[in-house]
Parts: structure tokens; sequence; C-alpha cells
């Protein structure tokens, strides 16, 4: 099955997005023929600094990689090396009715906060109908708030597909699963928007003094405390065996600990967790040769299918 | 000096499109580097028909042959045949501020009547942009109801200028001289919308009884008229040498003619005028391999100008 992810290349990827969305999009790749694009041409919407979105971009090829997306299993490449889907973003826009974009949500709730909203937010959903329909994608795992834009792909699919003759499959969502609770450094749910993210990579020490600073409450250390519900515990939980889980849950029954000690805890259990995807993080920028020839292969495998869909939809409306 | 002009094929050019536009943009070809394109994807917008859009297509290929434009000393390409604007125009979106499409008259227009607006329409002012911006034009000639769209390409050219650095030419807008009347078969101005037009190519039978069934007034053969202000004088100076322009003008002054007459005159004047395109089409059809040869290489020179813009535009903002 093609299944396509794009990830935005807007910034350094924290816990929440790791385990609320990029483990299970590269999960994926085992038994499907995985499409994963890095969305710069999407990021350029709110990067407006080209040294910026160049390592961006970059970073977020180090990222995919060192977390295990394996270019031998699935197709790596970057959204602008696939001049197809820019091709393929105007044959959209002629038929894509004004009230469709009006009603999607970044576009209304940014308006709604009276911001200033460009024409690249409001047609976005355009360029991601191109994204997800060029590579004939069956499905596209999407967080809850992106379901919306999977519609969008579909019914500009399926008017397509009315007006000219069937040229494009349909599209499913598959939403991820966002069982698994990542609180941030305050308790709240970890997000960039929230300034409480803890990241994937960078340096160890520094994201050791964030994690000992994680807000907790003034319990007293002696008192026994219930850990579902504590977002300590639920850190930890991420990243820690079953074994190990069960022991600190009873260390919180008991009471008689500090709550420095469960951070060392999940300090460790993360630093162990992230160390190999650590390793090969380095190992990749130390080769950034093979990190730009994955890349390239991986655009130019996306191309061939992206070429013969476009050719099918200009054919289909008279352009070719 | 880079000379760009754009043709929609949304049907048979008429008498109107040509002494307003046509010859204007051909006559530039002598003196500039001109860059005429077949504007297939604006097209998209209005002609969701695929045979009629090829047709149309190749129709407008034909006609400007026909009429004069030069391979040899202009290029002449098919828009959707140049990838590089549709990357374009993505770039420019992401900068273009929704209250600058929300002004432009031809969304407006439509909006305020009650039609149904799409985002082709919507977001057509930012495709002409590239379609500008791309090939480093530098005079854009154009009607009246155009000059806007100018003026957003300017716009859009300065707002990427002024963020990422010096990238694009800013354009010059070339009004047309709109001079030269051409009223339609019923006095008003000749246009589509009004259903009075004369084409330029066709079956000459029919256009001649198009030209006798033009309306007239119902003053008496006898009396003496004032040729400026009438219609059928109007068009019959269109062709006419300035020395048959005076004989006629004299016979509507002195009276005691009919209308048949000069409806005869503007069709037997008329027919020589463009006999020489009408052969040349003939020609260009009975060798259409031609025409898409001097298609390819116009778009290969059109791409070879559009790359090199695209790559300076895609680093300066950091998607190469």
């Amino acid at each position: 099955m093609r299944v396509l992810s794009g990830i935005q290349p807007t910034g350094r990827p924290h816990w929440g997005n790791f385990f609320g969305a990029i483990r299970q999009y590269i999960d994926l790749q085992d038994d499907n023929d995985g499409f994963y694009f890095i969305a710069d041409m999407h990021a350029l919407t709110t990067v407006r600094d080209a040294a910026a979105l160049k390592q961006y971009t970059l970073d977020a090829a180090l990222d995919l990689m060192a977390l295990g997306l394996d270019p031998k299993k699935a197709t790596l490449f970057v959204q602008s090396q696939v001049p197809e889907v820019s091709e393929l973003t105007w044959l959209l826009m002629t038929g894509t009715p004004m009230g469709l974009l009006e009603r999607c949500h970044a576009y209304k709730d940014k308006k709604e906060k009276g911001l200033n909203a460009d024409a690249g937010l409001f047609t976005y959903p355009v360029l991601m109908a191109a994204d997800i329909l060029i590579y004939d994608s069956e499905v596209v795992p999407v967080g809850q708030d992106q379901i919306q834009h999977i519609e969008v792909a579909r019914d500009l699919a399926g008017s397509f597909n009315h007006t000219f003759g069937e040229t494009f499959k349909l599209p499913k969502a598959k939403t991820l699963d966002h069982s698994a609770k990542v609180p941030g450094t305050d308790g709240e749910k970890m997000s960039k928007s929230y300034n409480n993210t803890l990241p994937l990579f960078g340096n160890v020490k520094q994201i050791r003094k964030q994690i000992m600073r994680i807000t907790t409450d003034s319990r007293a250390m002696e008192d026994p405390k219930e850990p579902e519900g504590d977002h300590l515990f639920q850190l930890y939980r991420l990243f820690a065996s079953p074994e190990d889980v069960e022991t600190m849950a009873a260390m919180y029954r008991r009471g008689g600990f500090g709550y420095g000690d469960v951070k060392k805890a999940v300090a460790e259990a993360s630093e162990t967790y992230f160390a190999e995807a650590r390793a090969r993080r380095e190992e990749l920028e130390a080769n950034l040769d093979y990190v730009h020839e994955t890349l390239r292969d991986g655009a130019a495998r996306a191309r061939e299918v992206a070429a013969d869909v476009l050719l099918r939809a200009q054919k289909a409306c008279g352009l070719r």
C-alpha cells in the first residue's frame, strides 16, 4: 500500500512529535510502500529565512534517518525537488471552490484571531492535495487536526474525476494513535506553542537540565502517590521497560521518594532510548554526502511516480 | 528588451482582438526579444473540456503564426510546457497578502455578481506574476483591464526582493493602443460577451453573410451622411488604404448610396487584408508537425531562461 507522510521542517522535533507522529510514520515503512517527504514548500509559509529553511530541511532528513527511516524500505525526499507537485497544484486550483478553502481550520483560525493570512496559508490545502494525489497515495497517516485536509484532497480528486474522467486515486486518512500522552515540562501537553518541549536531539547535559526543571507538585516526600496522571510518571513510561515501569509505580504508591529521583530516572531512560538514534545522527552528520545522495535518489523515485500521474491529469484536462 | 505577451486560448480570435491586441503584440517582435505564450493554464479556469482546450491551444498557435508571429524573431510556446512557472507560482503564493488578491477586479466583479468563484480565478494574478517574473520580462503590453495585474506582479517581486534579497526584475506595463475602434455587428464594441464578433479566420462565405447582416440605421439612401461615427465606416477604415478610405468618406458625404454597398466593400477589404494570413494558416494546418516543432523549440528556449530565474529564486528563499 502506498503510504504518504509529509514532515514540516520547521525546527527540532521534540518527544511529543516523536511519540505522537514520527515513530508511527516510520513504523509504517515495514509493511507498506512508504513515501516520506520533507515539506519545504509548506514551511515557506512560515520560515522566511533562507539559511534557516535549508538547515531545517537537512535537519529533518537527519532526524528521520537517525530515528530509523530506512531508505532501502521507504522513499525519502524533499518536496520542492518534485516539480510535478507544483504543476498539479495549479491544475487542482482551477477547480477548487473558494468556500472549501475558507472553511479550512488553519486559515479560519488565523483570520478569526485577526492575524495576517497570506495566499500561501489559504491555498495550502490545494498544495497538500497535490502532494497526496501525485503519488497515487492510498493512505495518509495524520493527526486529528489534519483530517479536514485529507477530505479536501478527496473532494478535489473526486471533482476532477467527475469533470475529466477517472484520473486520481482517492486517498484515505489514517488517524494517528494519540493514546501515548506526552506531557511537557510544565505538565501540559508537550507542544512548541506552549514552549514546554524536550528535544529528541541536542546537547545531553542541557536536556538533562531541562528535565531536572520539570515542574512537580509540592506533596511531601513521605506521602504515597498515585502514579497514573502524574506527568513525570507518564514521561518515564514512554521510555522504560514494562518491568521498570512496574517498579516505578510501586515506588509511587509506597511513597518516601523524591521527584528528583524520578527526574533522574526519566533522563537516564530517555538517554538510553535515544542513544542509538543519537549515534546514528552523529554518523550521518559526518557523512552528509550520503544524506544528500539519499534525498536525490528519493526524489528521482518519487518523480517517476509523479510524472506518470501528472501526465494522466494533464491529458485528462487537455494540457497534453 | 524582453517583452512578454500571454494569449488566452479560449476560442477563435475576432477583428477586435486583432486590432486591439494581437497585431500590436506581434509588431513588438521586430525590435524586442519577444516571448509569446499561449496561456493554457489560465484557460483552464474557464475551459473545462480537454478536447476544446487542446484545439484552442493549437488554434492560438496557428492564428499567431499565420498573422505574422515569426519563430525566428520571437519565442512562441505553450505556458504549461514550462513547469518552472508552476514552481515559481507557489514561491510567490507564500508571500501574497490575501487583500491584494481580494482587490483584483476579475475576482471582485465575479463575486459581486454572486457568481461562483474558484481558487483558480482568485489566485490567477499570482500565476500571471510568475509568468512575467520567470522570464525576467521588462515590458508587458496589456489592455487597460490588465494593468492591475502587472501592479500585482511588481508588488510580489518587490516584496520577495525585500525579504530575500534582489531576485526579480520589476516589469513595466505597456498599455496597448485602443484608438482603433472596432465595432461589432450591432454597432457596439466588438466583444465575445456581446456576441457581435466577426472572426479573423473561418468560412469566407459565412463571414460575408455575417457582414451583410450588420445592423445599420434607416436613413434614406439619398441623404448625405457623416462617415465619422458610423460603424460600417469604422470597420472599412480598418482594412482599406487611405485613398480608398477617402473615396468612401466622400461617398458618405455625397449620399445616394446603399449600406449594402459599404458592407460589400468591408467584406472585400477585410478578405484582401487577411488573405495572406488565411493562406499561411492553411499552409500551417497542412503542416502541423512544423507547428508542434516550433512550440517545442519555443518551450525549450523559454525553459532555459526560466530555469535560471527559478534557481535564483529557490536559492534566495532556501529551497536550494
